[in-house]
Parts: C-alpha cells; sequence; structure tokens
C-alpha cells in the first residue's frame, strides 16, 4: 500500500513574531508535526500562509491525501478561493485535520455551518484529556486517558455540530470540560477536530498527542466512493405508471 | 402558553410567471402553508423576495419563533445580509423548516457545510415517505407511511451532514430513496429539512404534509438556553496550582 | 392538555438500613422527586422495589407516560418479568428517566445492549454539569453550567451506545468528566439518563437537579406514532413485475 | 500486517432441509461467505449451529477478529452461553458483522436493545441499495447503489436505534424502503448490520455483496483502545479540597 500523503499546514506567524514561540518551535509547529507524522510512516509535505497560494495550489491538494490545518492569528488573511480549493478537495474525499485555533479557520467554519465559538483561557493549567469511543480507530495506542501538562482552557459550550463521533472529551484543572476529539463526514470528504496545540506550550512534541495526529490522519484518509453524480435524472430506473 | 409565532417565508417567482404553478397556488404558496399552520393555532405571517429585505427585517426576525423556507429559482436573488440575519438567529434559537428545493438555498447551505446536492426528475412519479424514527414529535399523528400522488423526485445520495435525528425516507415509483426528513441543532437552534413541495403539484394542501410542516414548527421552536457566553474567561472556577 | 402522568420509581433499600440516607431523604428520595415534579404540574405517584410487583404493575405503566428510575443496592431483586414489562411499555412509547445508579439497573443494560460500567468514588467533591446542547428542551431555564457543591464521582468511559444526543457533560474537582446527560430513542419510546442523584446527598432537593428531571419528563413523553405495526406484508403496495 | 481472522457464523439448518435453498448452497451460505472473504486475503474459518457449542468455543472467539453471523429458524436454539460470550467478545472489541435475517438473532438483540422487528415479503422482487455516507470506507469500490435482482423485502420500521452511522438504504420495488447498512459501537467492538441474503436466492454469489461484507469485516476490525477499566477509583488524579 502506498504510503499516505499528507500536507501540514501552518499559518506560521506566531513563529515569526513572538519569542517564546520561537523557542518552543524555532522551524515552526508544522516542522514538529511533519516529522512526527514521517516516523509513523506518512509521506509528509508542508505548507504556510505565506507561500504562494498559501502552498495550497490545486495541484499540491490534488497530491493530498490528508491536509492538517493549524490557524490562529491570521484566519482572515487565508484567501477565500483557496477556502474554496480545500472545500471542494474535502467534499470530494481529502481527509481534514482540523488543529487547535483552527476551529476559529474559514475552511472549519464553513463545513460546520456554525460559528465554532468556545470559551478560552491562558493560565497554564492541566488538560486530561479522556477516551469516550473506545473502540474508534483514534484511540489506538492509548490509555484510557493521558494529561497534558499545561495548555490553553478551551471550555463549553463549543459551538459546533454534534460530532457524528464523538472520540475525547477534555477535563481542565480550572473547571471546564470540552468535546476534544470530534469525527465528521462531509461528502465524500472526512473531519476530524483535535483540540490541543496552543502555540506557546510543546504539546506537538508529546507523543500521545503525535499518536493521536496520526490516527486521525489515517482515518481521515479517502475511503469512500471513487465518484458521485448529482443532478437531472430524466430516465427512471423503474417505469413509472 | 402564547402561540408560537411563525414566518412563512416563499420566494414567489414561480407563481409570476408559471400557469401551471398559479393554477395550483393562486396566491402564492406560502398561503397555502400559512392557512394550514394558521388553523394548528399557530400565528402566522408571510414573507416573500420581493418584498423590501425580503419581508425579512431585523425586527421580523426578533418576533419569529420559527421561520419556514420555500426558495428555487432566485437562490442568488437573496441577499447575502439577509442570509446572515436569519443565519444569526438559527444559532441564537429561532427554529428554521426547509421545505423541498430550499435544500439549495443560501441559508439551507451555510448552516449545513456541505453542497446540499441531490438527483432529481420531473415525471409525476409517486413518492411514499416512511417514518423511521418512531417516537419522534414531528410523526404524531401519521400513520407509519404516508403517500404523495404526485411529486418531483429527490433522490440519494443528497449532500448533507448525517442528521441529528433522521425521521423520513421517501420511496420513489422510479427506484429512488431520499432522506426526506432531517433534523439537525445549530448553536441554540433547530433546523427541520422537510422534502416535499415541488412547485406545479397541489402538495401543500395535503393534509399529512401540512401535519408534518405543523410538527416541524412545533419541534423547532426555540426550548434552550435563554443566553450563551463565549470568549475569554481569565478567573477560573476553580484554583490552578 | 391533561397533565403528563409520571411514575416516580425508587428501589427505596438504603432510606430503609443507612442512617445518613434517612436524615437527607426521610420519606425517600421518591417523594423529594415526586413532590418536585408536582410543584412543576406534573401529575405523580410513585412506587418502590417492595410494593406488590414492585408497584409497577400493567395497569400503572398503562397508566403512565414517564417513569423515573433510581436503584442502586437491589438491582437484582427487581423482577424479570416487571423489567420485560417496563421494557415493552417502552418500545411502545412511555418514556423513561434513569437516574444516577440507575445506570446499572436490569432496565437501563437491557435498552442499551452494554455493560453500562463506569469509574466511580465517594469523595465529597464538586460535580460541574455543563451543557453541550445548548437548543435541547431538557437545558430549558439552565444557564451554561450549574455545579453540586458535594457529589459521588462517576468517570468515563461510560459503557453507553453514543447518545442520540448528549446533552450534559460533567466536571469533577477529582480530575474525571462523565456523559452526565444523555439521550435516546428506543422504539416508539425515549430514555435519558441524568447522572446525578448519590443517596447521601441533598441533590434531589437542588433546584437545577429538578428542573432538569422535570424538562426530562416533558422530553420523553409519548410524542410519537399511535401505533406500529411488524411482520408479514404478503401484498406489495406497488405491483412487482 | 498480519490477515486480520474473520469467523463465518452460519446457522446452517435451511441447507438441511430446503431443497431450494441446498440447490443454491449446496456447500451452506458460509462456505460461500467464506470463500469470498478469503479472495479478499482474509483468513477465515467457519462454523455452524451443529457444531460443539456452535464452533463458538472461547478459544475460537478469541482468536476471532470480526465474526459474520447468520441465523434465521434456529434463533432459539442458540445457548445463551454461546450468546453471552458472544457479547462479551464484541464489548471487548471483537467486531460483529450481521447479516439479513440475523436481525432478529439473540446477539443482535442483545446489543441493539430494541426488538429488531421488521415488515418483510417474499415476492422475488427487485433490490436496489444506496449508498448514503459515501465517504464511508463500508462503500469502497461500489457505484452509488446496485441492485440485486432478487430478494425478500424488508421494510421500516425496522426497530434498531439510530445507528451511529447510516450507511446504506434499501428500495424495494415493492413500495418499502430500509436502512440496509448500520454501523454501531458498542463497548470496544463494532457492529455492523447489512440486509440482503435471503437463502433462497444467490445473493451471498453477487460480487458488491461480497465486497461490502469484505469492507464490513475490515470496518469492524479491532481498532480501539487495549483495555479498559472500569469500577472504584479511590485516590482522585487531582487534589480535592
Amino acid at each position: 500500500m502506498a504510503a499516505l500523503r499528507v500536507t501540514v499546514w501552518n499559518e506560521g506567524q506566531h513563529e515569526k513574531t513572538n519569542l517564546t514561540v520561537q523557542k518552543v518551535y524555532p522551524d515552526g509547529m508544522h516542522t514538529v508535526i511533519a516529522n512526527a507524522l514521517r516516523e509513523q510512516g506518512l509521506e509528509v509535505r508542508t505548507a504556510t500562509l505565506d507561500d504562494t497560494e498559501h502552498g495550497l495550489t490545486q495541484e499540491v491538494l490534488d497530491a493530498t491525501d490528508v491536509l492538517t490545518w493549524w490557524g490562529h492569528m491570521a484566519h482572515d488573511k487565508v484567501s477565500d478561493a483557496v477556502v474554496e480549493r480545500v472545500y471542494q478537495r474535502v467534499l470530494n474525499g481529502m481527509g481534514l485535520v482540523v488543529l487547535h485555533s483552527g476551529h476559529f479557520s474559514k475552511i472549519f467554519k464553513k463545513l460546520m455551518g456554525t460559528s465554532c465559538d468556545l470559551k478560552w483561557r491562558e493560565a497554564n493549567e492541566r488538560e486530561r484529556i479522556w477516551v469516550v469511543e473506545p473502540g474508534h480507530p483514534i484511540v489506538q495506542g492509548l490509555g484510557d486517558h493521558f494529561d497534558i501538562p499545561h495548555e490553553e482552557m478551551y471550555g463549553e459550550h463549543f459551538d459546533i455540530p454534534a460530532p457524528d463521533t464523538l472520540v475525547f472529551v477534555s477535563w481542565f484543572q480550572g473547571g471546564e470540560v470540552f468535546r476534544s476529539g470530534a469525527c465528521y463526514h462531509r461528502g465524500r470528504g472526512k473531519v476530524f477536530y483535535f483540540r490541543p496545540g496552543h502555540e506557546t506550550y510543546p504539546t506537538y512534541y508529546q507523543k500521545e498527542v503525535q499518536l493521536v495526529i496520526g490516527n486521525g490522519v489515517r482515518w481521515a484518509a479517502p475511503s469512500g466512493l471513487a465518484e458521485l453524480s448529482y443532478g437531472h435524472r430524466p430516465n427512471p430506473l423503474e417505469p413509472i405508471t
């Protein structure tokens, strides 16, 4: 079986302006995520906001089985044309793994149909991620929970449609909960939202987090119909009398 | 209990240009739907595309518990500002009942996050609507199926997210099936899509169809939290140590 | 509209043997729950394990719109015949609200098809219940969360089927989360599981808890098809050629 | 990757008593299904009702990744001990693919929690199976629908819980529809119900049907947590103050 082709997309702006982020991710978050996926045997390229067409040309997307998405401070700078291109690819089968603050990206909001709003707080608190669907491929290799020592808090209500499958729920030290792993079918594509990954913490170096992203990529890989057709069907399959 | 306040929205264009439609709905589809809902004790007003702001000013929407939507040939003529206004009201609790060719309306596509495409055929064929969730309030008063003698066919694949609750599946004489009654939560609002109602057939005069629309309106009526808040939460509910 | 007829069922054993429980619920938990529902305008009777046929004769069940269920130490003492009778009534439309340790009752396990197992701890800790489906009728009248000062902890993984609608998620001080409000359709009936209510705490006196149980009862009330038929259909509705 | 280990279970009674069935399946339905799965690279054994312990000893189940189940006239002859054994294995991760009249098997009813009743008719009619979740791995290799020339009709209402994922809906010539491909998580296990396969028709020789069963087996293969624990947790993960 040929390796899955993954494109790891990162806005890549915090890394250019914030010393804390630079220290944690000197080569950008995308590099750390990409390397982790390569170690899992996936074929990975990266792309960032500042690349031409954000690195997401039609050619790149056509050669991408699963796209991962991290964005935050520059959601509005992502061109609508690229968003539409990604959207069409998802409906046509490309997987999409949306990470952390990507909840507010144009592409995620467009695919969800809701505001995707939430509560948040930066207080160095502990996040504990609990598995609620223990037979799902995305949890393979985990125990029934794992901790992230320091993270930004995201709290309910998270304004998303009820997931097709809810995989994780997070507990936060400061008193909130969050649906932190959520799976969706959209057209022939699959979307996985995974919460962790604030830019000032070394979250994407953590083994469990890397495993979940890899599992998410494998789950979201194209797996359905080769094609679909819509529109006018003048000729009934059965006689109409 | 005060009566639910319903706004029945109709594009109202076919009625102006098509003799067949004029014959079936001389006062517009909205009039027939509105009267049916009034007979069920609801407080109903109507609005159409050609009204100022399509009849959907902020004042009207703020005084609307549930909006029903029929559109077809003029989806693109609905202003984006009005769509955004309706969208915000739905996320804030207003119910939305989308009828038939409303599947391609801007508001429905925005709330679904998918293309909402489907197969279709006009061949005067029989539609048989089967109940698949028999304890749902939307089926109250029905038998386990009912027939519409002549309808346009809509066939799968219907490109919607898997419904939170699938209530009806249609059988068509020409050989197709269709998920014809689908319920969704979006934000604090509820959305019910109901398939029947091609403009050249007297579908909205049929008692079962009127009952389902009324049941859908009652189900979609505001019923959740009075308000929600999002955003920064600097003060944890629990101590962080 | 006639008042909903509710039967509040309580095992009623802890109250007979445990001084702490007697102090909190001198007339039994069922009395407190029943009074709270009466104050909400419902027509309520109570029944307990020690009543003849556990107070759940066919006549009682036939006159019950919604049954609430609390049990714990004597699940095995509930007769299989009564369980089967309740089960048939649920499939035929009666609502069922299962409370707290009722997760391990015969009737809940039979309707879920899973072990319904979970983690637990008695440590006087705080439970914070978050709303995750803010448009659902069961949350009407609440804010976006509420606290129970002292409760038993229930933690994931909770071995239930993914709810048709997940309404609440609980946060616990000791580090766990729990899907604490879960809605299901079963046949023509509806089932609502609501977590709180350990026998040694005054949980059922708390206004929010009473409101949720009342909302759950109203949501679970019979609302679907009047009847259903199954089995042999020798005569096709359409010609087979 | 080691081949998935599949056990194809067949009641195997019709084949012993019915000449029509003997003609279609001279070596039993299980043989045809098993051979089809072997051609897809799976490691397959078969078991039948008349084998010792129905061929489903603990040893066999422990060495089974996915079990397929066909039963009809002898559901009641399946021992409760074997049903319990299969049930525990499913909750612990073994996949289960339930075929056709297996809808009334003890194991399926136990896992569903409902009556699993339906309408049926034997009239040699055409079944057309439509894909409604086009990105799901179970539909890989299909077109958007396929026909079975002659089948028994199964019609709604099908008394199952709403599937976690609804994959197929069937159209029947005589006027019914049916949710014919339904996916469920139960504990750490996965269950796929697939409708076709009446014993008097050569359905299990059809390529699309064989493909769907193979896809179903691959989807249902164990893929979640290695283990789960439940019960008393005396030591909180976080301090309780």
